[in-house]
């Protein structure tokens, strides 16, 4: 089914004016428009357009703080601790991942871990920020909705919880780790329930440990974690990281963001920047990085394979070819863009011709 | 089966007399022996008493320099990295996270990577160093041999690279977390050989791409990353902080230490220090995590689980079990040690009657 598709420019500017329709700084407005849209560009669609009108709702429920004041509340050479002020995640961990790049720049490495944070997106859009000064970022978040068991258990007090890392590379394209600590994210399970299709075993169990492949029963079960035990152990210790570190949320405290508009989150988030620099010549790095890539890329492939991927570049090959054709938006998140529209008295965003 | 043991203090001090005897540096023959007998205290024992056989082989082939000179090579604020002059890799990593636990004090927190090290042994060792200083650990290295081709390959071009996390709790065991990046480690692979049973499907797949049970058919296949095209991801990240940031080998460069007695193998390695006091009140984390640990535990379990374990706790209650009744020791080790004395000339070492 074709989709039709939008230039990315067009898509930052409709984003960035229902925001500014609502009340929100331009500066502000501006900044979350273009990571929201950068999101769709580089194939994270669960995480890009299709958020504007959740996003609205919460804003308009008063979950959100328009005008948040962000600001520093500890720090040293390497760290700094920052408080949200409830405002919109994507401005919160991009001030962070400023600060991080400016501190690792002298300090060698810096960590930036935030506080009464918010939703802000898919976590490689971070780790970019630190890769594309050159500088290996990474991303760690407290998911905004628990779907994970301790494990052996049966209540819900872990999310998702994401890891992303960005490494630059020379020639080559930049290899970007994103990862939810779940075998499956729950928006793929939503997409298999929206597309009326089986899950494939090892997504999901049941109360009773027993593989859960109907989506449409996916509130009866719960997400499984990568590794089994070792993935419960990861999503525990991104959220002692992002969460408990801060002062954010974690367990219980989780606030599920999709059945509360109002409460705020106190979502944690951090991100840390790496400056090879530091270590030694950048170029060399660069070089050693690109050198592996060709080699992986070359290694025999079993029967079936056609081609080896590194991680993230499927998404890097998606940015270009959506730049260049447009980014293919679903017709439900048309409706809900057009709908947007309508509500906020803004011209419909067009579709590419 | 009972196994004999033996008391800590005299497993480490036969260690070190080992090391002594072939004319290593005493402070460094009492570190390594002190790590390699806190290995099998905390049930670690593919890395413990084990290694004493394969490292002193190693030594003897000059693979492995016994008079290092371990040095500083770069050093900024929050980070240093340090050449291992090809030193037993545990004298390498104590010495890093001694300077990481030190730059993190001041810095908030600090990360640093060494080159030209060696095997460790199990990495939470490191990632622990900061906990008991009250501080997050965080431990990555590049293994030691090739078992892991990249998502689609046949090509060994990746190890199980280890990661290890350590979270100071308050009354509660601290968080250790310690994992290879592939379902199952190497090692238990081995392990099944010997005791002669089948592996699980989902540890290894053959060349096809199908599930490979028997362990003696263990060479003509691959171990499997968690979570599939994650855990390659995983693997390939913590090869690129710990290896090529570092100028360490990755990737080809691997030296399959099991293979080459004599090769440097330019082991890389990275311990990173997140002082929690720089984010707050060291209290209130440690009792965050206490409040969340219980939270865990506490969670309605599945039919059949009797307890909710949380990363680490297992090796917690050994510690405390194997240094009040000893140390169990397989049959196979006491023999390779007894063998160690007899070539070296030094007083057997004493079972526990």
């Amino acid at each position: 089914m074709a989709q039709a598709r939008v230039e990315f420019d067009r898509l930052r500017g409709f984003i960035a004016r229902a925001f500014l329709a609502v009340g929100m700084r331009e500066r502000d407005a501006e900044a979350i428009a273009r990571l929201m849209a950068e999101a769709d560009l580089q194939g994270s669609d669960g995480h890009g357009a299709i958020r504007l009108a959740p996003y609205l709702k919460r804003i308009k429920a008063g979950g959100v703080n328009l005008h948040p004041e962000i600001r520093i509340v500890r720090e040293r050479a390497a760290m700094a601790l920052i408080h949200g002020d409830n405002g919109m995640g994507h401005v919160v961990m991009k001030r962070a991942a400023e600060l991080a790049i400016a501190k690792a720049r002298t300090a060698g490495v810096a960590w930036v871990g935030a506080q009464w944070s918010n939703h802000a997106g898919p976590a490689s859009l971070y780790a970019r920020m630190a890769m594309e000064e050159g500088m290996v970022g990474l991303y760690f978040a407290v998911g905004n909705a628990n779907h994970l068991p301790p494990w052996g258990g049966l209540d819900m007090l872990l999310s998702t919880n994401p890891i992303a890392v960005a490494v630059p590379a020379g020639d080559e394209p930049p290899i970007v780790l994103d990862m939810a600590t779940t075998v499956a994210a729950y928006g793929k399970v939503k997409a298999k329930a929206a597309k009326g299709e089986a899950m494939p075993e090892g997504w999901m169990i049941d109360r009773e440990g027993k593989p859960l492949t109907d989506p449409k029963r996916a509130a009866e079960g719960f997400l499984l974690p990568i590794g089994g035990y070792k993935g419960y152990g990861l999503a525990m210790i991104v959220g002692l990281l992002a969460g408990t570190l801060n002062g954010a949320a974690m367990g219980s405290d989780v606030i599920d963001f999709n059945a509360d508009v109002a409460t705020p989150t106190n979502t944690g988030q951090a991100i840390m920047a790496i400056d090879p620099a530091a270590f030694g010549e950048p170029e060399e790095f660069r070089a050693s990085v690109d050198k592996l890539v060709r080699e992986l890329r070359a290694s025999e492939r079993m029967p079936g394979v056609d081609r080896i991927w590194m991680p993230g570049e499927q998404s890097h090959e998606r940015r270009i070819a959506y730049a260049r054709d447009g980014i293919p938006i679903a017709d439900a998140v048309w409706a809900a863009l057009d709908g947007v529209a309508a509500e906020l008295g803004l011209p419909r965003l067009e579709r590419m011709t």
